[in-house]
């Protein structure tokens, strides 16, 4: 069989000669605008161009800090074909991260979308390995700053053929990357090559993947900063999909409504969060999408009622599971042919099954031998695959890594017999008791059961003879503020969970610390913790 | 990312994980066996033991001579996981070429199915390096034969453990193999490596392709020795389809039919005339399959009066074109978003549109320079992609790649400005005139169009000015025969080709030689054809 390298200049090759005429549509401040990948390739070209005259050579990194659009599509198929690699810049990140993802990176060109001058002009005489700056903008007064001098986007492809010579690429050379946004430590980088995103791709358009195909109409509301817009935009060049883009409205109900319906999408994707704004926008004014029949839903878990609500409103959710290290596809949660009717509610909501490509197993904590996929045992997701990292740039974190190969994922889930993956933690939260794990979100969810309580966080504290034990933070609901004891919550919790996941500690709290997104911060509840008392020691022996 | 090789063993990996519940279904002389692949994988194992205990090590040949059943799924599972490479025996070749075929590829051991055991025996005494024989059979008397010993294949699998160390494959080691049926010369053998099946898997399982997914119930009637039987095993063991296997009742009409009906299928697959029989015992009996959702057909172009009919019939035919060396799959008849509704049926009866991962062009015969894809310009097709032949095995026919690398796949085609291919002739029957091409199959139908033409073949001639003109060669229908002149036949094309096609002779004759498939024999028809005239030659001048 032929020595075929697998890249991206593939998708180049496919919407230049088979879907010249199908739409990109990128929303504006006044209406839309409206362009072709026929009209595209050769502004791709120009860009590529642009690079090379700007001293991109083979390997360098090209940052982005853009918004969903039509030109940062362009930066997505130009950076890497030209064989450069593509660094996208996660406009949330705070500053010294942003920094530090720049430095690491060794960022040579950043382009950035004109509204977001104000984040980098954050590190303005910071980052200076930084060359040039390349502003992308319709023409609107430039937000004052002192990034220095910026050469302008248009300009720039004006400039140049529109034919390109494209270099021969190997498929293990790098083409994109993207940083975690961990929330201890740095930021670590993940360098996707041009054959993980070609096999991803590859993926992405199998009908128990997302499904893509030339006559959908793709509208993805995931950032493109943020695990390759979960590989949407090549998987809709391959594809021919005519593609959305939401630029920076994204988090606005109504425009992400009104776009998805005068543009025809059939396939959205987005966050928990943005579908909980749809869906009460739509509910308040009775709006529908009814050409929408696929709500393509990742980031974090669906919540049931979300769900349910979504239903009744004709939006079908497929939850897909995966993060920054995996490309990001490693499960969606297409419902087998053999799940009895009353059971897909539930497995939808899983984080569902393996995709071709990926392998998956949860292994013990310590041992990291595999545990049995009885719907039972838990232990941490491990994952295997063309489009899996094997560690982060520059070597961060090399534990990440188990001996016989496998990515550690961090996130801790079951499997039922059917490979429904359930995610019931993530390792650093659960708490390991004697050698075995308890989850502190089924615990936290237990205890939310009461009904005289708000919010309730467990974290594991240090414990002289089994390693850890679970302490409960709880908020008790205004009108029981006082009025809630021990007693009364592990008496409730008897019988709904197992004796020795019972809580040694529930300490009342006035409200459980956040992060910046809404998550308990655990880490903030750790540190400010005091150790066991001796008594609890007593209780937990018991 | 990860050093992930593509190996077949991922969809052992499947199978077994995620779909050990789905059946295999195989037709028998009464009734069906019946199992599934969770009760398949231990078998599997049991097969690499038994190979390895026959002598079979990594890269060895394991020739199959054998229907569509589940045994034969067993060896496409167990031949390349334990690193051996599985040739499949296609039964339809002349005894000489099957002799060829198992000498040139180095069997070292047959898997024959009982009812087959007398085609292998017109080879007795004839392969000796072959050295073992393996009969499977449900047990009934084996037919006599002068193979010597044969082992059997039940006796072998009981005899090891359902455990097996596969090891760790390269994914550029050769996985599968068969010949191509040339009808010139030897047979020439292709090789498919683990990556090349891998990819090509996780192609046919994309919307645009094959569509192929969990929820489905796959008939393939293409056989297993056959082109990888079109990639539907192993797309099948991927996605988790359920399999009906016709074993050797493909040709029969009311045995595919009540065979799709009772076990549910939902896609089927195979040539024209399973369809033209299928159909016809369709309309008359008054039934209907309408589970089947997608007829996938190749191998040969689809008469447009068949895709009518099984129109009619509710079963929607999927054109899928490619070639032994290509894995098959190079393209599918899947009808774009934006052709107007009173094109489809033509579009669906083109070769269709290239499937991600493979690149097509269509190039001049002497220059190899790619000709436009305006619907009129006519070329060879030439293809490129990871899962397309670099060339045969033992280096047969190194004519076949182009200086830049692209494999000839000997098909004469215009591409239409929307990519659909139009397949209008072969390389070897193209008549190249002064430098152009003109098709014999688009001058043959437009002499069959003349009614009182019953048949009509054209070749190409030496001529002395233009290196070759056409001839055609025309038998009249009974009722006109010796009634009909050749002026009379020129006048009807005049409008209907270009002038320059227009044949130099019509030459009458009682029957157009055929191959044993009934296609016309053009060899035979060129050998015993009598060279230009003078007068001849002074028209073409005109």
């Amino acid at each position: 069989m032929q020595d075929y390298e697998l890249t991206i200049q593939h998708a180049l090759w496919r919407i230049k000669r088979l879907f010249p005429r199908k739409e990109i549509v990128t929303k504006q401040e006044v209406g839309v605008h409206r362009t072709t990948y026929g009209e595209m390739v050769p502004r791709i070209n120009q860009l590529a161009g642009a690079l090379r005259r700007l001293g991109i050579k083979e390997g360098d990194r090209v940052g982005t800090l853009c918004w969903n659009n039509y030109r940062h599509l362009e930066l997505y198929y130009a950076v890497p074909c030209m064989g450069a690699v593509l660094h996208t810049l996660n406009l949330r990140l705070f500053p010294k991260d942003l920094q530090f993802v720049i430095e690491d990176a060794d960022d040579q060109v950043i382009f950035i979308d004109q509204t977001l001058i104000p984040i980098l002009n954050q590190l303005a005489g910071k980052i200076p390995a930084v060359k040039r700056l390349v502003l992308i903008s319709n023409g609107q007064p430039v937000p004052e700053h002192q990034l220095g001098e910026m050469l302008d986007y248009e300009t720039l492809l004006a400039a140049e053929s529109t034919d390109y010579p494209w270099p021969q690429l190997k498929e293990q050379s790098a083409a994109a990357m993207c940083y975690t946004s961990g929330t201890t430590g740095n930021p670590k980088g993940v360098v996707y090559s041009h054959r993980s995103q070609f096999l991803h791709t590859m993926g992405v358009l199998q009908v128990d993947n997302l499904a893509l195909s030339e006559k959908e109409t793709v509208f993805p509301i995931v950032p493109m900063f943020h695990a390759n817009s979960w590989g949407l935009p090549y998987a809709c060049g391959f594809a021919g999909s005519k593609i959305i883009f939401p630029d920076r409205w994204m988090g606005d109900a109504p425009s992400v409504v009104e776009l998805a319906e005068t543009e025809g999408a059939t396939i959205v994707a987005g966050v928990p969060t943005i579908w909980t704004n749809v869906a009460g926008y739509l509910e308040q004014t009775g709006k529908r999408l009814p050409k929408v029949h696929t709500v393509i839903c990742g980031g974090s878990a669906i919540p049931r009622s979300l769900m349910e609500r979504m239903d009744k409103l004709g939006l079908h959710m497929l939850h897909a599971w995966g993060m920054t290290e995996t490309s990001p596809l490693g499960s969606t949660g297409v419902v087998r042919s053999w799940i009895p009717e009353n059971q897909v509610l539930d497995r939808r909501l899983t984080q569902g099954i393996a995709v071709s490509g990926v392998e998956i197993r949860i292994a013990d904590p310590a041992s990291f031998e595999e545990l049995p996929w009885d719907g039972v045992a838990f232990g941490e997701i491990q994952v295997k695959g063309p489009w899996i990292a094997k560690g982060y740039y520059n070597n961060a974190d090399p534990e990440k890594m188990t001996p016989d190969g496998w990515f550690r994922t961090g996130d801790v889930a079951k499997i039922d017999p059917d490979g429904h993956i359930i995610i019931v933690d993530r390792t650093k939260d659960v708490i390991k008791s004697g050698g075995e794990w308890i989850s502190s979100v089924d615990l936290e969810n237990a205890i939310m059961g009461h009904p005289k309580v708000l919010e309730a966080a467990v974290i594991g504290l240090p414990h002289p003879r089994w390693d850890e034990r679970p302490v409960a933070f709880v908020v008790e609901r205004p009108e029981y503020k006082g009025k809630v004891t021990s007693e009364e919550i592990r008496e409730f919790l008897d019988g709904k969970i197992a004796k020795w996941w019972l809580p040694d500690e529930i300490r009342f709290i006035t409200e459980v610390p956040k992060t910046s997104v809404g998550k308990f911060d655990k880490k903030v509840l750790r540190s400010g913790a005091k150790p066991f008392t001796e008594a609890a020691n007593a209780t937990a022996q018991r």
